[in-house]
């Protein structure tokens, strides 16, 4: 039995063989050398060779690791790796990926590499693509396959089952489907399902055991594909034009690997990287994707800091209030982005809806009271017991459970606004929330401040 | 054929039938009203209940919608549920659950509640739940279902074909499963293909036509089984002990909802939410797992702002700087969250390991120094300009260029050495990042303008 065994050899080792086989381009050694590696190890291997290196290594390897290796990869990496390629290379790597990865790899491309390559393609294949690529990444469309397992409706159970039997590519491409039959105009009229075949005599039409399938447009939202492979254990689910015309087959692992990176990209755009990012790109292009968000936040940062400018003299007057605004405004930042990470978890579960906004805002605030309240007696506590004064500790206090209950609407239907207004709640939450946490945060401690004066420069 | 139709009643509507079917105690009426939405649309309309109303849903409806709706939420809220109803009810909605989320929800449940399940559950299932509620969630003890389309190695071809075809429960539970082959002791000898099974006479022994199955034992983690169903287009992989006997089979689709749940968790923990948390939870079990998170950050913001306190001296002299103290915290707090975000993303990708530490820090101060100087620049020109003091830019950019530096090399690798104390990277990344950052950015700051100070008072 062939357990799988995880790998024991030091770094040292692996990258070593891997350049010694390099230097002396032999083919077999690399091939064997990445068989060993899951497909995370072996990337991880690539990567980390300088980016000629890593074009030696996938021109020398088998066309199926190389393919194995580019599928792996972030679609932004990918198609880097190929762009990288010499054309043909390129094109025997493409031939042995399935239609769907064919087509996001083709769409990440500069387009003239991208031509190149689908110019040497198998022409039916390269029309596939084209037509693929130019669909919605996150929609039934963008996610399909068009290797789909056809069956004429004139087929018998017994021409499926050779079908089946034939120990050749096509067949495994179809990952498990099950068979649909398709009319003389290429409509979708059905389906068969693997009890039906073995169930039936061999002589049977296909047309006499099989039952509607259920189909979805183009247009499907990742949503909509989520809803549907929750609610039915199917493996696939057909694609058709509005006329019922058979356009490919969207699997439930295409679902699951979109969703999955779908969570990843929002959890890399929350904490402020905008963009795909590998350490393994260009110092310049990763610094900057980073400067382009982090230079729209300084601005945002300065609208917040003028808070401050305005109220120098009140400062100056009780200079111990400065140790306390970035407390308060970080404090109630963190509140706040709670509240977003809460409704960007709800929003991806489907179990609140940008209408939904002032239900989720009731819930915050109910949370936010009782936090504020309890945070606002803690750091009032603090800043009392600190500084010896009570009404510096009033002042922090009651800020702080202010802005707590600000900072948790904002951070509750902030991302339902975004999302209602077709921008990107994951980029936007959370700027927008420190923008005004802060400026808030500044405004109440400063001008309570202003006005409980007579009672703090006494102490 | 069957389209998959969005809903387009309003919400009104919606909730109005909920409560017209409950008030009338119509369980058919409810069952129609379930099944017509999708999962997530019918739990969030279950969810929106009070409690009271919850369970007399869940007791009226068909057994089979209930358990798609409990399978449906997230674990916690799941079992909360189940928890709620009448004992014989809890048993009848999970006998239609797969073992894998039998022993999920039992392993979340009071203990009290779980034991009366499993006393009144069939004694077989209720061991399988036992057995398999003992491993650890991610792991392939954990994520494993008893399910196994088990063929003893005497069956022949036909053996099998009988049971495929056969039109039961049982078969749909394989999800898809190949056929096992197990020896009288009950160790995995084989697997069948189907194209095994359609190529060959029907009277043909299973063990001539078996291929040796790849296994794994039941303490292989997630990251193992994803780095097995990337490598091979397997649908389900054995779980074998460690003499071969066969435990179970996790499914890819369990593994893709692991990792999917997986990167959602870490999402909101990187928010600062630890644990599960629903706008649908009892607002005090909300309240109190955010304040337990924001409590600790408030001790560490403390240890942060005492340094402004240590400098109040200079803040005073140069009250100016009071506004750019929290710009210049609040940026390098970014620059550093950004780098949390991609090592992250490259840990959950398999592209980094724990001992990269020293690799990942070179990545990082190289986007650091540059994004650091271009800051800096900006902020210093900004201070400059708005304040009139060219000091004062000076103090400003340089504090937040090293700042940024820092930041960016702090973030970039405390979660890989959070990882490798055995510490969630997701949940201790940010609070620590932020505490040091915050430091050392009063520090620079207040330290660089007491030097500067007969330049900075000069003004």
């Amino acid at each position: 039995m062939i357990q799988h065994a995880t790998l024991t050899e030091s770094d040292i080792d692996l990258s070593e063989e891997l350049r010694a086989a390099m230097a002396a381009g032999d083919a077999e050694r690399l091939d064997a050398f990445f068989d060993r590696l899951s497909l995370s190890e072996a990337l991880r291997e690539l990567l980390e060779l300088p980016s000629d290196d890593r074009r030696t290594v996938l021109t020398l390897i088998s066309p199926d690791i190389a393919a194995g290796l580019i599928e792996e990869a972030p679609h932004e990496v990918g198609a880097n790796l190929m762009e990288d390629l010499e054309t043909d290379r390129a094109v025997e790597i493409m031939d042995e990926l399935d239609s769907d990865v064919q087509a996001d790899l083709i769409g990440d491309m500069e387009s003239e590499e991208a031509e190149a390559i689908l110019g040497q393609m198998d022409a039916e294949d390269a029309a596939d693509v084209r037509r693929m690529s130019e669909y919605e990444d996150d929609t039934a469309g963008g996610l399909m396959m068009s290797e789909v397992f056809e069956c004429a409706d004139t087929m018998t159970v017994s021409d499926v089952i050779k079908v089946l039997a034939k120990d050749d590519d096509d067949v495994d491409r179809y990952r498990g489907q099950h068979p649909y039959i398709i009319d003389e105009t290429g409509k979708l009229v059905g389906v068969v399902s693997l009890r039906g075949l073995l169930a039936t005599k061999r002589t049977a039409r296909l047309t006499t055991i099989m039952v509607e399938p259920m189909s979805v447009q183009a247009d499907a939202t990742l949503s909509d594909l989520e809803d549907i492979f929750d609610k039915y254990a199917f493996l696939g689910v057909p694609v058709v034009d509005a006329d019922g015309g058979m356009l490919g087959v969207v699997s439930r692992d295409a679902v699951s690997q979109a969703l999955l990176e779908r969570a990843e990209s929002e959890n890399l755009k929350l904490q402020g990287v905008v963009g795909d990012e590998l350490r393994t790109m260009p110092t310049w292009l990763r610094s900057r994707r980073r400067l382009a968000w982090l230079s729209a936040n300084i601005v945002l940062n300065m609208i917040a800091a003028s808070v401050i400018s305005a109220y120098e003299e009140t400062l100056v007057a009780v200079i111990a209030i400065a140790v306390f605004l970035p407390m308060v405004s970080d404090m109630s930042g963190c509140s706040g982005n709670q509240a977003v990470g809460v409704t960007m978890r709800e929003l991806s579960l489907g179990l609140v809806r940008p209408k939904d906004a002032f239900k989720v805002w009731l819930k915050e605030i109910s949370v936010g009271v009782i936090n504020g309240i309890a945070l606002g007696i803690l750091i009032g506590i603090v800043a009392w017991v600190w500084k010896g004064s009570p009404a510096l500790g009033l002042v922090i206090g009651a800020a702080l459970a202010l802005n707590t209950m600000l900072a948790v609407s904002i951070g509750g239907v902030v991302p339902l606004v975004l999302k209602r207004i077709g921008q990107d709640p994951a980029v936007a939450s959370g700027p927008l929330l420190t923008t005004v946490t802060d400026m808030a945060g500044f405004f109440f401690v400063l001008s309570l401040a202003t006005v409980m004066m007579p009672w703090l420069v006494l102490r």
